[in-house]
């Protein structure tokens, strides 16, 4: 089959591999309807050391179960299903309690395994990590299905660790799709004020019609400023942290409000989270991480069914396996926000 | 009056001050029964600029009202009363929201105003800030409602930031005061096993009767790797980190087990949080600060008056007044765990 492989620093080539396979009884394999980029894709296209076997990228997939392990009870070929970033089992002791991305079986697609920009995909784990629609996936709600593989649940665990409750201020920094998706989170929890720290016009635009109702465009010690101005200089009662640099986690701090929280998902590209007395002082809660968004399937699906919200939206192109390549590089040089692959 | 007064590292003295007075109508003067001296204090006692007014020490006490100024109307003189270490108006938006140390109008006792390791001290707010004791108070319940002002509060405070519940394991960094009232807090909310972080057998035999149910002597990486043998690998459901310092904060996060919290209490001496990659990657959730002590006494007071906890007993030193600076000696020496003051 075709698949999207990685080799180093923004040298990604489209190529034929060996199909995926059952390995594991508790195997499937799936064939690609739609795939994504991810702005997590990034960081390895931007620093990634040279890998002579190359890395089969992309862990963001709807698809349909091509075939299944002789362990495998909950899917079956031919249905329609959502493929999470992370698989895990579903059973240990903190998938029960929704944390999938802790499981111990846990491993991630593209990472460990080989990823989903490709005609096919083998899934572990596949009774704990794949959620079937039952009647299957119309074809207009496919954008927004897939972003519940990841940057749809991201934005909402940021703002369910952030401990967003109705009537608040929250700040999202970050216009990218997942600071987008946090806005769609926000507004979804009841949020009344939303702040998006961005600059980029057309997301911005994006995040307002999401349900921003202010936009600060400066940064560091001038966004605080702006920020503290907005909100009768006490900050914002949640702060969504959207894109993992310390310049970002340090604002996402000073902007909180006393008793406030964090909810970071940015993968941290920062050793240490700064701004620690501010923090302590404000009585401030930092959490988040990897979103179990297999978890949010449940609270996220019936949304998106109604159409009541459409994080589809933050895809702004979508390309052929063949123009993968061209999608790292438009994410890249920010020409597209979100690229969607139609193998 | 005679009060303890601070001019630079490890020079206390006891000295005439003039006598404390109504300066606003909002102020009360109350004559102290019983003051203490807080590992806090140990921080300028180590560390101080010196300075020529030099400044009168302490912020816990329970006394009894002398005066009061023309718009208080909660305590009146006579009343016995519990004056925790942050005054606060009671009022404000953070006050409602039991988070009192975030008062509009907060501040400290020995920092913005003159403390209480003195025959009396004037307390700012008096309506917000003191907690009247109805019938007064049992000599024998003294030393135990003298840490309701400070430490017992800021152990609970670290507890319930860090998310104990009934069943959990529960780890406390720290054998200091506040690290033990941290382990009365987390048996209190339910923790079934407590493990305790530190390395003096006295403090430790204490903490055990308090409700420790493991002890690690251990520190650092051996310290995180011992916790992990004792819970099955995955860490302490609740870290509570009662010291301050950059190598209790690191291994606090390096214990969390995923999902799980980390109460900060200990004033960080550190400029940022550590492990902020280990925190994201196990979705911790970390939090504290100034504990609101005043919102948590409706809670604590009764256990204290049934007896069904004894903070007090963490006092294994009691000096007059007089006696102030040999109490810190003895505390910056270990020699004391903590010292009350009856002036």
């Amino acid at each position: 089959m075709r698949a999207s492989v990685m080799y180093s620093v923004g040298d990604v080539r489209i190529e034929d591999v060996p199909d995926p396979a059952i390995i594991e009884p508790t195997d499937a394999v799936i064939t690609v309807t739609r795939a994504s980029i991810c702005g997590s894709d990034l960081w390895p296209y931007r620093s990634m050391e040279p890998s002579e076997a190359g890395v089969v990228m992309g862990h963001e997939a709807v698809g349909v179960v091509a075939a299944i392990g002789a362990d495998v009870t909950s899917v079956k070929a031919g249905d329609t299903v959502i493929m999470p970033f992370a698989f895990s089992d579903g059973t240990c002791e903190f998938c029960q309690r929704g944390l999938h991305t802790a499981c111990v079986n846990v491993g991630f697609f593209g990472t460990q395994v080989a990823g989903a920009q490709a005609e096919a995909v083998r899934v572990p784990q596949a009774d704990g990590t794949l959620y079937v629609l039952p009647g299957g996936a119309d074809e207009a709600l496919l954008p927004s299905l897939l972003t519940l593989t990841d940057v749809m649940g991201t934005g909402h665990h940021a703002a369910v660790v952030a401990g967003v409750a109705p009537g608040q201020t929250v700040a999202v920094v970050g216009d990218g799709a997942v600071g987008l998706c946090g806005v769609i989170a926000a507004k979804r929890l009841g949020a009344e004020r939303i702040i998006i720290l961005g600059r980029h016009p057309d997301r911005i635009a994006l995040a307002q019609e999401f349900g921003a109702t202010d936009v600060v465009s400066e940064r560091g010690d001038e966004a605080v400023e702006r920020v503290r101005e907005l909100t009768g200089g006490f900050g914002a009662h949640a702060v969504l942290e959207c894109v993992g640099t310390e310049q970002a986690i340090r604002t996402a701090v000073e902007i909180g409000r006393p008793g406030g929280g964090v909810g970071r998902v940015g993968v941290p590209h920062y050793p240490a989270i700064p701004a620690a007395e501010t923090a302590f002082f404000a009585n401030l809660t930092i959490g988040g991480g990897p979103a179990p968004a297999r978890a949010y399937i449940d609270e996220l699906l019936p949304d998106v069914l109604e159409g009541s919200i459409d994080p589809g939206r933050v895809f702004d192109r979508t390309v052929t396996l063949d123009q993968v390549p061209d999608g790292y590089q438009a994410m890249d040089e920010r020409e597209a926000l979100k690229v969607m692959v139609r193998p």
